[in-house]
C-alpha cells in the first residue's frame, strides 16, 4: 500500500482580473488514476486546478488555481507521499505583470510579456529522494524524443506521452516509457482502462518493486 | 412573443493547439436568461462557448469556440430574430499569429502580441435596424460611466452592468441602464431571480413596448 499524489486539471494564470491563459485539461484522466489507485488498495491525495469533474470521495482533495499554487501544495503534500503521478497540465506561461484592472480595449495590439512558471514534476523529482514520480508528456511532433528528455530532466522514473487529442476526451492513448528510452506498453482504450493499465504498471515496476 | 437570441458563455482563443486564453464564465447566466424568456413565452436561441452547464432543451442550442465563430454563427441566427441578448464573455483579444505546434519551453520569455478580435454586440448592434439589442458589461472600475460609453458604442438599447464577482457564481448584482443614463432597475438576487427581473423589463420596454 502506498500513498500516492496525483497533480490534475489545468490551472489559470490571470493577466488581468478576468482573462486568464489556461489549456483544455479536464481532469478526467487524474480523476480515473485517483479510482484506479484506490482500487489497488492506495491512499491517494489529489491537488487539482479548476474542473467540473467529480473525484472520487475517498481521496484527499485539494484545490488550487495558478501553477505556483499547485507547486506549493504539491510539495506540501508530496512530503508524506510515497510517490508522485503528475498528470495534471499546469499553465506554463504567465504574465510577467498582472494587470489589477481589466485591461480596456483601444483598438491597439496588446502585448504580452509571458514567463515561464515552474516546472511542478521537475522540481519535486529534484527533491524526491527515495520517492517516485511518473510524468506525463504531452506533445505535438518529435513526441518519443521530447517524453525521453523531459524523463531524463524532471527525475521521473516513468513518462507517460500522449497528445493532445486526449485533453478533454473520453478516450486515450498512450505511451508509457522507462528511462532506458524502452516503450514498457502502448496502450489505448476509455481514460479509465488506460488508467488501470498504467497503475498496474506503477504498482509493478515502483510501488512493490 | 418574441424570437430572443442569446450569446452565452466564453470563447477561446487559441495561441498554439494546446494553451488559450479565455475567462471563467459559465454560461449561468445565459442560461437562467434563456429559462426566463422561455417561460415568459419567447422562442430562444443560444450561441454559446464552451460550459457545462445544462442550457433548457426548450432552446436551440448553436455551440461555438473562438470569438469569430460566435460573431458568425451568432450574426446567422439574429436575422431571424427579434432581439439580442448579449451576455457571453467573448475573449477580446487573439494572439496575432497562432503556433501550429506546441510552444517548447525554452527559458526564455515568450512575448505574445495580441489583437482585438471583432465585437460581437457592436457587430449586431450596428445592423439592428428595427431589433432590440441588451449588452451586458463586466467593469472593475468607473463602471457605471464605462456601462454607458458601452451602449452608445455597441448601439444597445438596455446595458446591464455587474462585476467580475458575477463570473461562475451563483448570485449576481446588477444595474439595468438606459440609453438617457437612468438607472431602470438594481437587482440582486441568484442568477434565475436576476435573470427573470431582467426579461420582465425586456419584455415591458423593449418586446411590447
Amino acid at each position: 500500500m502506498a500513498r500516492v499524489l496525483i497533480t490534475s486539471g489545468p490551472t489559470r494564470q490571470y493577466i488581468d482580473p478576468v482573462r486568464y491563459l489556461t489549456n483544455a485539461s479536464s481532469g478526467r484522466m487524474g480523476c480515473s488514476l485517483a479510482e484506479a489507485a484506490l482500487a489497488a488498495g492506495h491512499e491517494v491525495v489529489i491537488v487539482s486546478g479548476p474542473v467540473t469533474v467529480t473525484y472520487p470521495s475517498e481521496a484527499t482533495i485539494k484545490w488550487v488555481t495558478t501553477t505556483e499554487e499547485m507547486l506549493e501544495v504539491a510539495r506540501e503534500q508530496f512530503a508524506t507521499c510515497d510517490g508522485l503521478i503528475g498528470v495534471a497540465a499546469p499553465c506554463d506561461y504567465r504574465p510577467e505583470f498582472v494587470q489589477g484592472q481589466k485591461i480596456s480595449k483601444t483598438g491597439q495590439p496588446l502585448v504580452l510579456e509571458l514567463i515561464e512558471t515552474p516546472d511542478i514534476v521537475a522540481t519535486l523529482g529534484a527533491e524526491k529522494g527515495s520517492r517516485w514520480v511518473v510524468g506525463f508528456a504531452l506533445e505535438t511532433e518529435d513526441r518519443r524524443f521530447r517524453a525521453l528528455v523531459k524523463l531524463e530532466k524532471k527525475s521521473c522514473n516513468l513518462m507517460v506521452l500522449n497528445g493532445p487529442e486526449a485533453m478533454n476526451s473520453d478516450d486515450n492513448q498512450v505511451e508509457v516509457l522507462a528511462k532506458d528510452g524502452t516503450v514498457v506498453a502502448s496502450l489505448s482504450g476509455s481514460k479509465p482502462e488506460v488508467a488501470t493499465r498504467i497503475m498496474e504498471i506503477v504498482g509493478n515496476q515502483l510501488i512493490y518493486a
